[in-house]
């Protein structure tokens, strides 16, 4: 019987409550956007008392479904003034499922601000403990502190100093298989909530857990093989195929080719040193090099895709994992950057300062505009981020993100919605995804749907990058990534396997219905993921968003993109549509 | 037959235009917010190319009526997002009407930024004058400079370096009839829209203009007289008058009393230092040191308060002028200081980079509750300062305004509404200019709806300032306000006198009527008030606000304000009434 955990700041409490009935068939995104709708006042100051951080895996997480090590952190964001939900995979999301816990509550906060706690989880109960011994620190070494006092069996959701310093592009880290502080619920600035929280870090003992419970287990595991066979027949998932030899920097080269590799702080589609910067000359230089550099790395436990990669300096020792697509993108095409070794060490300083890669690097981009850096100065560019790791006033703005940099010094070509860096697809290259990005509770994020897919993938159906009335595509693309993807615990990445392969989407159903008891139709399923986002939108109504907010930024509107020469002509109607059908 | 002045800083073209039907009868805010409403896209980046900045004078300025030489500015502000009308009086608006000049409207923007120019208006014609010589400098090496170009005669409108910088605490500068830089158009961030236009400086030669037609003299002069005798009569506003004697740190000891005066960051409301900022100490001071201090210094022709000062150091040498209420509260109470030294220091320092007072003082106080110097330490105020004067990134944050230091150091505890800092009123003591402040279409502003004035001071009425259901009095003020000071060009002291004087208040009535040629009624007035504020809420509507953002900051409904231990208690449904009736 799996629990809810509450942790109170304020008086320094962990009590466990039973689960209200109506949170009982939700998990990951569907519960902590509830959690935060139902307890988090929509107008609150993200970084005040009255704000929450809701953690929760998905509904599947834990069993042996997969590519189902996901967790998803919610609350109201610093970065955005939104609701958020960013989510991670690495090692804790299935000890959390297993100690059956169903989410995690913070409330509260310290009176007095800069004091660190952490929060000991195991079979026992939970307690909070004194964190000053692990703070002010980078995450190379706290995260070694934690594994040498908690045993390397534990797993760890922490925030680094970027966090403590309520910078709102601060991520929540999690740690790999081999413990490195590598993955990130990232967006959002929710390592700022953390921080505000006086929450340093929590550890995960899941030793002796319960488990978790399966309704249905004949058909659990009837719908975890479809998927599996789904996953492994699809050339993007497979093993062996291209997400596993190239990882998700298999893109650079086919985004760049659609013009529409944001280049220069989106000032143009297509970067010259995209080829440098590529998956094939990453997978190259993991083979070449030999020692620690490996692609088909798993960011954790029972996934098929095994995206990840650990990458190698040139004598073969490790310099970074991970180089992800939209990482490499930020700090690579970006900043005008053409060498895996500089997007690593900068990866590198993200994870130790605990801050989100994307924010980082499109706000790299965006001082380079502002005249701080020239474009391509790569040295430039590893002192702008060590500011970030100082704390000094310059470190401030960058760590506030691309908006508060873009507002500091006045730039006007600033890539963000609703206050988010975009990622690394040109909205006015890529319709849909400009729609996406626009229209989402979320601000600028691809993940909330990926219409890649079939806008530049041709996975499920292929559909002209430059065509604009993609309302409909855009909004069936949320509704089945909110709960089908986010709510069930499932990667992002399963999604090219179950579009083009309607067993592989059963199977998910299937496995959902397995643990859950439920009788779900795939319908009934997306109706729910609708639900999420419908109630996420009212979450940020209340706080004062409007069509008005659903927009990209005006420069979009007026500057032409190379080398399509193409503007964001999508139309309001349009994107009002998305939620207004 | 006055003329619009269009001025493109794209093609660096200065046209003359004849003001549309639609224009005829409106001046100051009332032109400048529907110049903005018509003109500019409500969802346009405030410093990009689709904004536009306006200048208008009032229906009645340039005539001799009493106390009427302002000019509005208008735009869509980058420090709020919102329409902004920020008003001012100096040497500028009088010469701008005699020119003949209903509105100066610039538009577009240079497409390499960072050159700048100046616009020269004389009787006859404009032109664009490039400004090389005259950027880069404080306005106090600037202004004598423009001086000795053009003549001591000439009026100059004109912006700092935080202009230049495109800082959004930015205001626009006016000399007083000494020709320092010393009166603003301060609030919203106009100087850096100024800025982002590439326009340093509008110098106005009105030798030989036409002057202002006035259809009915006669009643004019009738109107005219009724004011002047208000004005004459009334306890405040007379030749030796509360703010000729005190200038209006009359304040100072009132609000201090009243328990409202804002103290170190609005943690407390009575300052235990506010005897040695008061009216009544620089009044005191002026006097004994001899030199250069006066009060009873009037800031454009015409005006019979005279309520402007210039402070004397010890020595009796000029230090600044001019030492104004909200402005010695900013530096003052707000950061725990108690010196009119200290203060008039920092003033001379914003109008020297040119930045609004206002801003800058809560901004530091902002800064030290993010621990970057302690409440009441003057050395590292006056550090901090000068980091705007230098373009640090430090300066850059703290030029930025309140908010944006707040969001870049994680400050919670930040006194603005949407992103403008409060003025010198707690409206947790004074309910009615909360709800002001709330709801006024101009973020935080004291000037759009003055309720202290039945509040505190017993002017019009006497209304428990702890009393919460305002709704009705807060529209009622920011209708009067919009057109009867803002519009007709005369400066929101008057309010004083005619709300307490019917014949006075007639008087504005008959002045502008006697312009125009028309025949309003008071109700009519407040009428066409009532649908400039509507028209403004329009077009913030449209730029994406909600109610949600017509509410003061949360920390001010959960932390009791000492001395009277007070949150801030009005209902959202009361806020909602002021626009919803």
């Amino acid at each position: 019987m799996s629990k809810i955990l509450r942790v109170n700041m304020t008086d320094l409490t962990a009590k466990f409550e039973s689960v209200p009935e109506k949170y009982n068939l939700l998990g990951g995104r569907a519960l902590t956007s509830s959690i935060t709708c139902d307890e988090v006042p929509p107008t609150c100051h993200p970084l005040g008392p009255s704000n929450k951080l809701t953690f929760s895996t998905g509904i599947v997480t834990g069993t042996n479904a997969p590519t189902s090590g996901r967790i998803s952190v919610g609350a109201k964001a610093p970065l955005t003034g939104t609701i958020k939900e960013a989510n991670s995979g690495g090692m804790a999301p299935q000890k959390l499922a297993r100690l059956g816990i169903k989410a995690i509550i913070v409330e509260g906060q310290p009176k007095k601000p800069g004091k660190f706690w952490l929060l000991k989880v195991d079979k026992d109960g939970a307690k909070l403990l004194p964190a000053d011994s692990f703070t002010g620190k980078g995450l190379y070494q706290t995260y070694p502190l934690l594994f040498k006092e908690f045993g390397d069996k534990v797993a760890i959701i922490g925030i680094g100093t970027a966090g403590e310093r309520l910078m709102s592009s601060a991520g929540i880290c999690i740690n790999d298989p081999e413990n490195r502080p590598a993955r990130y619920a990232g967006r959002g600035g929710l390592g700022a909530v953390m921080g505000s929280k006086g929450l340093k870090a929590i550890i995960l003992d899941d030793a002796g857990g319960p488990g978790v419970t399966i309704a249905n287990k004949e058909l659990f595991d009837i719908g975890r093989k479809k998927l599996v066979a789904a996953l492994q027949k699809n050339d993007l998932t497979k093993p062996g195929g291209a997400l596993n030899t190239y990882g998700t920097a298999v893109l650079i080269n086919v985004i760049n080719e659609a013009g529409a590799l944001p280049t220069r702080n989106f000032r143009e589609g297509r970067f010259e040193g995209a080829s440098s910067i590529s998956g094939e000359t990453l997978n190259e230089n993991c083979k070449t090099r030999g020692g620690a550099g490996m692609t088909g790395h798993g960011c954790s436990p029972g996934c098929i895709i095994k995206c990840s990669n650990v990458y190698p300096n040139p004598d073969g020792t490790e310099l970074v994992s991970v180089q992800e697509y939209e990482s490499i993108w930020a700090f690579g095409a970006n900043c005008g950057i053409d060498s895996l070794e500089v997007t690593g060490e900068l990866i590198h300083m993200c994870n130790d300062f605990g801050v989100d890669t994307i924010e980082a690097g499109v706000t790299i981009g965006v001082a380079m505009e502002a005249g701080l850096a020239d474009f391509g100065d790569s040295k430039k560019t590893i002192e702008l981020m060590n500011e970030i790791g100082q704390g000094t006033p310059l470190g401030h703005i960058l760590g506030n993100g691309a908006a508060v940099t873009a507002r500091t010094f006045g730039v006007v070509r600033c890539p963000t919605v609703k206050g988010q860096a975009m990622p690394a697809y040109e909205p006015r290259a890529i319709k849909g995804i400009g729609i996406i990005y626009a229209t989402t509770t979320m601000g600028a994020d691809h993940t909330a749907g990926y219409t890649i897919a079939p806008e530049i993938l041709g996975v499920s159906d292929d559909i002209d990058q430059f065509k604009t009335d993609k309302a409909a595509l855009a909004r069936h693309f949320q509704n089945v990534t909110a709960y089908i993807l986010d709510s069930s615990g499932h990667c992002l990445f399963i999604a090219f396997a179950i579009l083009d392969d309607p067993s592989g989407l059963e199977g998910v159903v299937e496995e959902c219905n397995g643990v859950l008891g439920t009788k779900w139709t795939l319908d009934d399923m997306v109706k729910l993921g609708s639900d999420i986002v419908k109630k996420e939108r009212a979450f940020n109504t209340a706080a004062g968003f409007t069509p008005a907010d659903d927009r990209l930024p005006e420069f979009m509107s007026y500057e032409k993109l190379p080398p399509h020469n193409v503007t964001f002509d999508v139309p309001d109607e349009e994107l009002d549509k998305v939620h207004h059908a």
